[in-house]
């Protein structure tokens, strides 16, 4: 038995996530149910992938996450339970979700879900909520060892899995290039996708300032150096700083107030950013 | 064991929710607690209603529910226990909130709850909050077999249930009416509560042309003949279609777009909606 | 094995909650793990320490809360482990989330996390997610048993706790004063820390008009008698009312409006508030 872990665009406002507990609850009554987010903002591809990324090496190796960001539902795309390289499964309409999952622990397996066995019995006349009727199944049967992986479907390719367009992040000419991931949506605070040991490679140290620039499809929205600390308290409040953020990866905030309203910073990669390390022209510190 | 499914207006900001989670855990540290929904809209005992009818059948039988949206509290309302026909509980006061239990699924039996002997031991002197101290109190004495329906308390004649208004729905002169229940709330689908079964009487096929008039108290909010379809994917991106939802009723929705917000659509009874087919005038497809 | 409470700002549209969670069934899987609210307004520390004092009494006893609102994440603000004469634990960084808590049930022992051994394994380059990889971390190995108390770290002195400044309630001159310590946020009804004991001292009796006088650090900002009764149906819809809250203290509300929307009213020790009875200017009745 492992915990079976659900995500959504549904949002907490009415029965829909209910209804994919109690089908889980009902094919094994003893089954861990858990939610990541059902936040996700509608039809956001991107942002569910992202959130997927972040939770998923919190988790014992074996669970199983159920992620339904659908805008194709009823369409072509397929229905998909992907095994990472760390051991975990996601069950996931196959239109991108799989995305920060492949770059940060990589596919191991690829399955179709079979929708002839694995369907709720009894739904198919309903073809608006797979969430309910395929996923939160499936997902609660593989979870609870009513299935095997291989009874999921037919093993597809994994590079066959579609992937959202993705900057790798790299150092070229003492500067740091990537993109803005995602937010920590509560703070404001910017969440890159470089990692802490490509940044390190600057050679910038710990209290040292270090340029960001940031831009856009439209072009510059942000550059200034800000200090490199360990964490928040280590500046003023409402001072700027660099940091390495829960996943280590580097991240840039405002303490205890919101960067990305400050400086109406988005997500995804049209957002570019690049850290400059030793600065052409160092503040007076 | 059962497992024990709360609902109410409560919110997710405070720590109402969590002190009727700790009741429960009190009664017994095995039930399994869920939730269905705390967000809805203060006061709205009809919306409550929808909820529960949404959700209610994707647990299993002998499921107990709580729900709380009381804006009589303290009131001689009473506190009931409620059997569908389906073999689950709802414990709730009695403010119509079992308006949708009862025509979806019936009403079997219905008992008022003894206060005297079903109240958390010590909240004598709180007046405001039986939720916590009557409702999760009861429904987790009755999931976990602590008491049996019948100590629930004293049987009442379901017919005497208080009902919210509701419009039956019916076919006539080539039309089908209804009104529109709720709403999908995260994509702004409507959702009325005309069956597609009624619906099929109307002789309509997937893809043809049927046509959706919405009208309220103040006179007519939207016409036009719509493509019925099996889901979104099945019309361009900002289409409007009809389709059969997760409920397996009709629907109209905007595929990746809010009919709700479009065209400033509500719910409840005012709101009626009927589809014609054939249309007089047939669109040019 | 004792159930486990969760409290933060971290929100619901990340996988910081999930996160916290994954650590915790990753201590142990059959560890109950709950909510109790993620919803605290950014940095607000106060209300932390309200929602902790709001719920705590409705689990049972060696129940294991942890509150994350840590403002001064990376300092050197300590993170402790308080027992509370209740027999609850709370697990928090010490920054004034205590405050009502020791006021309500009293500390009873204060333990210093000693994080050289209660860290998550391999999260050492972490510094700005402690709710994940200490708190959750350590009340979970705590709430079920892996560790004591004791092993917990150096035992503090309680009265070293940081406490917020509050204002003790009183009686004085016909009236009782104190402040309005948080909000019943769905309903916008006022909670005072005026004890429902301390409130009788004054002689009203139910059904009687009290003077509500409500003052800030500009001035007045509300005085009016309104009538004490038992609940929210024993006034007109719309009318405001004295009643005692499910926390056994004075509260302010308007019968299905908003007491706090209607005069702008916040929360805090800024907020003051008196009763006087009886009224100088008795209203007619």
């Amino acid at each position: 038995m492992k915990p079976l872990i659900m995500q959504s665009d549904f949002g907490y406002s009415d029965g829909a996530v209910s209804a994919m507990h109690g089908v889980a609850y009902g094919v094994d009554s003893d089954l861990p149910i858990e939610d990541l987010t059902h936040n996700i903002p509608p039809y956001d591809v991107w942002e569910g992938s992202c959130r997927l990324a972040q939770t998923l090496a919190y988790w014992p190796a074996g669970s199983v996450f159920v992620s339904v960001v659908d805008p194709g539902v009823g369409s072509d795309r397929l229905s998909v339970v992907a095994k990472t390289k760390s051991g975990h499964f996601v069950v996931t309409p196959d239109n991108g979700t799989l995305t920060h999952i492949a770059v940060t622990y990589g596919l191991d397996e690829l399955r179709e879900i079979d929708e002839s066995v694995n369907r709720l019995p009894g739904s198919n006349h309903s073809y608006t909520f797979h969430g309910r009727d395929i996923y939160a199944y499936t997902g609660a049967r593989l979870a609870s060892g009513k299935i095997t992986f291989a009874q999921v479907g037919p093993a597809l390719e994994t590079e066959k899995a579609i992937m959202l367009p993705v900057m790798k992040p790299r150092i070229e000419g003492g500067k740091a290039f990537g993109t803005i991931d995602t937010h920590d949506v509560r703070y404001g605070s910017l969440w890159t996708n470089i990692p802490r040991e490509l940044f390190l490679d600057l050679g910038a140290k710990m209290g040292e300032y270090v340029r960001v620039h940031i831009e856009n499809q439209l072009g510059d929205v942000y550059s200034a150096p800000l200090k490199y600390v360990r964490s928040f308290a280590d500046v003023s409040v409402g001072e700027p700083l660099i940091y390495t953020n829960s996943l280590d990866n580097m991240a840039i905030a405002i303490n205890r107030g919101s960067f990305a309203m400050a400086y109406s910073v988005g997500q995804g990669t049209q957002w570019k950013v690049d850290f400059e390390y030793p600065l052409d022209d160092s503040p007076l510190v």
